[in-house]
């Protein structure tokens, strides 16, 4: 599918299943001020984590029709389990720049390990597509992955329990393996762990770094801005427009989470 | 919109979200061993219980639109959060007995408590419906009823930690509220908590009475054949038919937590 000449004017297309993709959001507008941004969250059908590949592939195509609605200059898939599962496909689907972002964070992990093994936690879908370790013995054979799956931690940040002792616990619980393995860097599979940070720096201990991969792909979405010359060269801040597929009322409520501010004028998009 | 004159042999369609509908279908099997059913799981768009009314009720819409395509003579939403927020809907827009849950879970409780102070736990759409609170109030006004959103539970019991010490962590706090009430009936207001009755024994202490509305359905829905004369008379037992939205094979995996036992042949629904 051509979509004709890219204005470096036109905005970045974000899409996540639900809220997670904020912190994404959050990056970009931290390093690249002047972008104007459209974000999608599916919150009719989040979550994506517990979903099969065909459902997700599927979703995925019918939000990046949404955000060429907009005329978007880039997609940024900034739910990794859509970036596990999708981001081929899509790739290969629509005439644009398409990032993931499972990419950026074995990048970054395969740039910090010392001891060259590194902990990936992230969603069932995630995990069970591998592509995190493929990526990351792809950079480098010799580093040893340890995968796992942490269903519960999505819900409990929903939940907003970031420091509830509950929240040790199963943390407690989901990386004793990890700890065994003496993993020296640990990757955020997901975009809603970034709020667990304290609870999985206590319980992983001070030693192990923690790769959160918002801030990488928003580097990584600069430099393909610059390199493709897409880089919006007005000097004023961009407005942002944010779309659910749900009712937008509770989506303003919990952003401000992920996004540290508040956002308002949510529009709501409907499948038919 | 009329479907013609409903035949006996004809299929009881049931539908939930996901997998825990399928508590209602094992009881109503047990009750009504001749009967066949055809379960609906919407397990492409689970959960329903942080999405909004207008949401639930487009999809309960829909789902009853697939269940009329398999000549279904009768339709049970056994889903808790679709009976709060788009059961009143949809009996409006379908000419065939509907029946949801609320009600048989609500009377059931109203028949148990002596000490009329009953609690209710559920999803955070259904306790913010606040059906089960009219509706009990409604039967005997002298009720006090306290209703706690306890949004952890499905996901601890589709992680399969049905007595793990997280859950019993979890439920101490979400039930600290209901203890301090001294209700003397829980009702079990979502198809996953079923699966959590020893922690939540444990929890509420053995003078509380859990209210699983399940087998009240079931029962529900044999008195509403029965008047209608619509129960199944041929005496061999009905083979049923599952149908999911999302991919088949892990509900099949699933299933036989929800049903005691293991399903085969289930097909996909894929939604256009």
């Amino acid at each position: 599918m051509n979509n004709g000449a890219k204005s470096a004017e036109f905005p970045i297309g974000v899409f996540d299943s639900g809220l997670g993709g904020l912190t994404v959001v959050k990056e970009i507008i931290h390093h690249l001020p002047n972008e104007r941004i459209v974000y999608f969250g599916d919150t009719a059908r989040v979550p994506y984590g517990t979903k099969s590949a065909e459902t997700i592939i599927r979703y995925s195509r019918e939000i990046v029709r949404v955000l060429l609605e907009y005329k978007v200059k880039m997609v940024v898939v900034a739910c990794n389990t859509a970036s596990s599962l999708a981001l081929d496909v899509i790739k290969k689907e629509f005439d644009l720049p398409i990032l993931g972002v499972i990419e950026p964070g074995a990048r970054k992990a395969v740039a910090v390990t010392r001891s060259r093994r590194v902990g990936v936690i992230a969603t069932s879908s995630t995990v069970k597509s591998g592509r995190y370790a493929a990526k990351i013995v792809e950079l480098d054979k010799k580093i040893a992955v340890t995968s796992t799956a942490c269903p519960l931690f999505v819900p409990l940040v929903e939940e907003g329990w970031f420091d509830h002792a509950v929240t040790y616990r199963v943390a407690e619980e989901y990386l004793g393996g990890m700890k065994k393995k003496k993993v020296d860097t640990l990757i955020l599979g997901c975009t809603h762990y970034p709020l667990l940070k304290g609870v999985l720096h206590e319980v992983m201990g001070p030693k192990v770094q923690l790769v959160d991969s918002a801030m990488e792909v928003a580097l990584q979405v600069k430099d393909e801005l610059v390199r493709r010359r897409l880089l919006r060269t007005r000097l004023e801040p961009g407005r942002h427009q944010f779309i659910v597929s749900d009712e937008p009322r509770q989506f303003e409520h919990l952003a401000s989470r992920f996004l540290g501010g508040g956002i308002k004028n949510v529009r709501r998009y409907i499948y038919v």
